[in-house]
């Protein structure tokens, strides 16, 4: 019983991370992302991947596993259109 | 040995959100920021506060019960600031 508790709990915070990913991907702007915040939080993810296997607690394993990907996803989109506005503003396209 | 690992883990994953809060309460916006994600991940972690009480892991307790309060101020701060930023879209201030 306690297990699909951590089931939940891991499903609900991995996922809640999908809505950011698809938000940051539809508006090209992750500007008021923290990169501290998502740089930190991969990192410590990646460490409660570790601790899960080190205790061997699936629950922990799988949720930061997928959490890892999305926060990563974030992070990298959010530095992507950070780079493409900032060319934007230096070399607006022609016709603009 | 372990329970470092854990601790650290959730030190990491805790502390990760304090940018986030710092810079939507610098910036006065919270545009970019998900609010599903955000009420989401609340909820998870409560889940996850509850799966650490009852298999009473001290490092998934303190984390989670930390990172609560923080992601619940980077949710009350983006709405507070999406609203407020929808009223001077609508009722500018005298004198702009």
């Amino acid at each position: 019983m306690i297990d699909y508790l951590g089931f939940l709990a891991g499903f609900t915070t991995t996922v809640s991370f999908l809505p950011q990913v698809v938000r940051v991907y539809k508006t090209k702007s992750g500007r008021d992302i923290s990169v501290w915040t998502m740089a930190l939080l991969s990192f410590g993810v990646l460490l409660w991947l570790i601790y899960g296997s080190l205790i061997m607690s699936l629950p922990i394993i799988i949720a930061n596993a997928v959490t890892l990907v999305l926060v990563s996803a974030i992070l990298f989109l959010k530095l992507i259109y950070a780079r493409r506005n900032s060319l934007k503003e230096v070399a607006p396209v022609d016709g603009n």
